[in-house]
């Protein structure tokens, strides 16, 4: 099947994109971003601070240890900060740093296409599958 | 620390986003996307269609297997078109289908986060690294 020529001729990401710098640059921030959990925590402080149990109320199905570790995770890479109220018990508060602020918007971006194009990737999925010659 | 209350009292996206469907959407899509080898590959067919040889000149250090893998999984999610001219020999085009044009927004928007913040990153690790006590 040929397909007309696209309209974009040009790549939204110039040709710098292929630098080694920025592959790492990807690397690195994929290997935090191309986790559910992460994705899913930075989505549910983009609303403000929350305690640990709100953040596992609001997540459903993550398990204490799986969310322990992304909060852990997301505090070293700078994107939440963990602070510790001097009550009894003490209270504990997840919030997003700035640097966590300006990665929702890229990662609600990805979000809304994946909620707006799962169906279509879906149906893509069983044509390609469907066409196959069995092996 | 303590610190300030954040602005942005809402996230950016609503509550829905925590619904089973929404969460299996993003996992799907970050099966696909959170991949350095897909953003790489559907960043550089931005620019309109490629030959596998152009394609893998462009990534530098893909591997043979590595970019025919990559491309089949994108075929397969209707995001890529695989093209044959009858030429002797046949030639070999693959373009961005109109859902792999609109991923390229998304991920567009992710690589140039990574690529702003990638220091910033670097740089909270190393101190959270420093902070750590030794075990």
């Amino acid at each position: 099947m040929t397909m007309p020529k696209t309209q974009e001729g040009t790549s939204l990401l110039p040709g710098n994109l292929h630098e080694p710098g920025d592959c790492r640059a990807i690397s690195a921030v994929l290997s935090r971003v191309g986790d559910k959990w992460t994705v899913l925590v930075v989505s549910a402080l983009g609303g403000g601070p929350k305690r640990f149990n709100e953040l596992r109320k609001a997540l459903g199905s993550i398990s204490q240890r799986m969310l322990t570790l992304t909060l852990r995770a997301l505090e070293r890479d700078g994107l939440v900060t963990r602070t510790v109220f001097p009550t009894v018990p003490p209270r504990v508060d997840y919030e997003l740093t700035r640097l966590g602020r300006s990665l929702l918007e890229p990662v609600n971006g990805l979000s809304a296409w994946a909620r707006a194009n799962r169906t279509a990737m879906e149906a893509a999925r069983a044509r390609f599958d469907a066409n196959e010659p069995a092996k």
